[in-house]
C-alpha cells in the first residue's frame, strides 16, 4: 500500500477502509507522506465526499495520532461543548461555570482567535492576572479541585490534523464538510469528555451559509462522536447578528458576567443556559424540565457566579475585575453609531466582527498581540424597531482606521420589514 | 488575485481565464506556488475537467515558462512527432531519416525510457560512439547539415511542467486528460516544429486502456497544437501487443534498421511509413499518394538508410554496426518461448515491457544504466495462429530474474478465436 493508491481510490469515489485510512493518517503524522499528497487527498474528499462511517475512522485515526490529554483520576463526569465560531460569543464563558456548579465538570482546552474578534482564552485574559498556560499537572488539578478549568493546548495532541488544517488552509480545500468534521472532532476524541456539545453556526457571520449545510456538518459530527462512544449533541444556530451586546474582550467578559449574575437577558444569556441545560441532562439523565430548573437556579442563588469567581482566582486572576468593571476598561475613545432611516434594525456579525479586529481587537496572523478594550456594544437588537438618527451601538476605539469605521458604520441597515432568523434551527442527537 | 483563489475557482467547476493562468503558471514556474497548492489545483482539474480554449491557454502559458529552443537560422520545415510511449516502438528511428531524406527536417529532442524498455535516446545509443548530448550549436549545425538530429535536452525549456509533472507523479493526478495534452504539447510548443504528429496509443501496453479516451486525448493536443499556430495531427494506434518484433534496445536499433533497408514488412514498418508520409503531406502540402509514394520511394533508394547512417556519423557513432549485427549484439544467453496450447496467439506488450525492463533493459529510477543486449525477438506475431508447444518468441537475458521470466511466458497466450484491434483506430487533424 502507498499514499499515491489511497489518493487514487478516493480519487476514483471509492469507500477507503480502515486499514487505509490507518495508513494515511499515520504517514500524515510520521511525516512520510508529502504536503502534496495531502492536498491531493483533501481535494479528492472536497469533491468526491465521504461516507459517514469512512469519516468517523478517519476522525479516530486522526485523534489517535498524537498524545491524547489523560483523564483526571478524581472521577465525575466531564462535559465538552465547542463552537465553529461566531462573534459576540462567550457562551464558554457561561456554561463551563454553571455546568461545574452542578456537578457536571468541564476541563477544556479553548483557542485563540484568528480573522475577527479574540477567542475564548483571550477572553479569559481580559481578567487581570489570570493565566491560560497551565502545565497539565495544574490543569488536572484544577479540573479535580474546582471542576471548571479553561486553558490553552501545551502539547500537540492531534498532529495529522495540525499538518492536514495547515495544508488546507493554503489549498482551498477548508469548506469540505467531512474534513471540517473530522478536524473538529479529532480534538475532541483527544480529550477525555464523557458528553459533548457541538454549536454549529449558520449565516452570515459563520462559516457555514445556510442551516441546511450546518445542520448536514452537525449530524455528521454527532455520528461520529457516538460512533467513539461518547454522548454527542450538536445545536445548530444562527450567527448573522452577533450573539449578545458586546464585541471585543473586555465588553464581552463584562458580558458574560452580567448573565452569570443573572443581569442581563438576550440571545447570548438564553443560548448559553439552553447549551448548559442540554449537556446537563446528557451529562446526568435529567429530564429537560429539571435540566432548566437546575440551570436556572445556578444563575439565581449565585453559584454560577461564585464558580467563575473560583475558576479564575485559581487561574491566579484578580476577581475584583469581576465586580469592578474599570478592571475591565474600554477604549478611550468613543463614537454612537447611528443608523440613516427608520426600520427594523439588521446587524451584520461578520462586518462587526472584522471591524473589531481592524481596529486591534482580533488577530490578521496567529501569534499577534490583541487590545482587549476596542469593540462594540449594541444599544439595540437585530429585528428591532429604531427611529431615523437613532445611536444603535458604540465603538471603542484607540486609533482611528478608515476600514474598520467603515465596515463598523455598514453593519447596521434598517429596512421595512425585517425578521431575523431563528436563534436554535435545530437540535441533533443528544 | 492568489494561487488559492484560483484553486478555488477550479474546485467550482468555473472556467479559468488567460490571465488566473498566467498567475499560476508564473507562480509554480517561480516557486511562489507550494507542492500542496500545485497537487490541489492538479486534482481539481483532474476531478473538474477543463475547457478546450482554457487547457490551450494552459498549455502556452507552460510553453512560455521557460527558454524556448531556437530556431536554426538556415530556413526549411521542420516536423517532429511525439509518442504517448509504447513497446518495441521504434518509429523515430526510422521516420526521421525518411523524412529528411525527402527534404522535411527532422530536428528533435527526445527522451529516455522509464518503467518498460528504453527510450528512443537509449536507443540511438545502441549504436557504438554516438551521443545525444549535443550542444545548441552542435544541434543547430546537425539539423541545418544533415536536417536530422535526435538529441537529449540539455537546458530545462519548460520549468513550469517540469515542477507540475514532479507533483502529479507522487499525488495520483497523472491520468487528467486535459493535464496530459498540457504537459505533452507544451514541450511541443517550447520547440520551433512547423508541423507535429502525435502518436496517441491506446491499449494494453499504453496509457490509455480504450480507444475512445486515446482519441479524446489527440482531439485536444490537436486543438491546442491549431490554436497555437502550428500544423498538427494526432494518429490514435493500438498498443496492445508489441509494435515491432523486437523489445529491447539493441534488437530494435537492428529492426529499424531493416525497415530503413525495406527488409521488414510489419506492424512498426507500417505505421512508420504512415506517420512519415502524414507528416510529409503536413510538410508539404502533397497529397495522400504522392506522399505515400515518396515515402516508399525513400526506402527503396536506400535514401533513408543512407540518411540513418549519416545522422548517426553526425553524433559520433559507428556506422559499421548498420551492417554488422555482432556490434549491436543480443545478450549471452537465449531462451525459446513456447505457447502449451494451440490456438490464436496474443501477446501482451506492457507485460514484455516489464518483463524486459527487470532483465535489465529498462530504468525503474531516472538517471540507471540499462542494458541494451537484452530483451526479446518475436517469431510470430499477435494473431497468428500458431501450434502446441511451438517456440512464439526468444528470450535474450544475461541473469536469471524470476519476476521477469514468469512475465515473459505470461505473455504470450493462446485463444480458440481472437483478433487484434486495429492497428490505427483513428487520424484527426492535419
Amino acid at each position: 500500500m502507498t499514499v499515491c493508491d489511497i489518493i487514487q481510490k478516493k480519487k476514483e469515489r471509492r469507500v477507503l477502509n480502515g486499514e487505509e485510512i490507518s495508513f494515511f493518517v499515520s504517514a500524515v503524522a510520521d511525516g512520510s507522506a508529502t504536503d502534496a499528497q495531502i492536498a491531493a487527498f483533501c481535494m479528492a474528499v472536497l469533491l468526491n465526499g465521504m461516507e459517514e462511517e469512512e469519516c468517523a475512522l478517519l476522525t479516530l485515526a486522526m485523534a489517535n495520532s498524537g498524545q491524547k490529554t489523560p483523564r483526571p483520576q478524581g472521577g465525575g463526569v466531564y462535559a465538552d461543548k465547542h463552537s465553529t465560531g461566531g462573534v459576540s460569543d462567550s457562551t464558554t464563558l457561561i456554561l463551563v461555570p454553571v455546568l461545574a456548579s452542578l456537578g457536571v465538570r468541564c476541563a477544556k482546552y479553548s483557542g485563540r482567535g484568528l480573522g475577527h474578534t479574540g477567542g475564548t482564552l483571550d477572553k479569559l485574559e481580559s481578567i487581570p492576572g489570570l493565566t491560560t498556560a497551565l502545565s497539565p499537572a495544574r490543569f488536572e488539578r484544577q479540573a479535580e479541585e474546582v471542576g471548571a478549568v479553561v486553558a490553552g493546548q501545551t502539547n500537540e495532541t492531534v498532529p495529522a490534523d495540525k499538518r492536514m488544517y495547515a495544508v488546507r488552509d493554503t489549498t482551498a480545500t477548508i469548506d469540505s464538510i467531512p474534513l471540517i468534521a473530522s478536524s473538529v472532532m479529532s480534538k475532541k476524541l483527544a480529550s477525555f469528555a464523557d458528553v459533548i456539545l457541538l454549536d454549529v453556526k449558520y449565516g452570515r457571520g459563520a462559516f457555514m451559509p445556510t442551516p441546511e449545510k450546518a445542520e448536514e456538518l452537525a449530524r455528521l459530527m454527532v455520528s461520529i462522536g457516538t460512533a467513539a462512544g461518547r454522548r454527542t449533541a450538536a445545536a445548530v444556530t444562527c450567527m448573522d447578528a452577533p450573539l449578545g451586546s458586546a464585541v471585543g474582550c473586555n465588553a464581552e467578559v463584562r458580558e458574560a458576567v452580567a448573565v452569570l449574575r443573572g443581569e442581563a437577558e438576550n440571545d447570548l444569556a438564553a443560548l448559553s443556559l439552553f447549551h448548559a441545560a442540554l449537556l446537563y441532562r446528557m451529562a446526568t439523565g435529567a429530564s429537560k424540565e429539571e435540566a432548566e430548573t437546575a440551570v436556572r437556579g445556578a444563575i439565581r442563588s449565585g453559584a454560577a457566579f461564585k464558580k467563575f469567581a473560583q475558576m479564575a482566582e485559581a487561574q491566579g486572576g484578580d476577581v475584583r475585575a469581576l465586580e469592578d468593571p474599570s478592571l475591565l476598561p474600554l477604549a478611550k475613545h468613543c463614537a454612537a453609531l447611528t443608523v440613516s432611516a427608520a426600520g427594523v434594525l439588521d446587524i451584520d456579525a461578520l462586518a462587526l466582527g472584522r471591524a473589531c479586529a481592524l481596529l486591534g481587537g482580533g488577530r490578521q496572523r496567529p501569534g499577534q498581540a490583541i487590545d482587549h478594550t476596542v469593540g462594540f456594544v449594541l444599544k439595540k437588537r437585530a429585528g428591532e424597531r429604531v427611529a431615523a438618527g437613532e445611536a444603535v451601538a458604540e465603538m471603542y476605539y484607540n486609533g482611528e482606521n478608515g476600514e474598520a469605521f467603515s465596515l463598523a458604520w455598514g453593519a447596521f441597515r434598517t429596512a421595512e420589514t425585517f425578521t431575523p432568523r431563528p436563534l436554535i434551527y435545530a437540535v441533533t442527537g443528544g
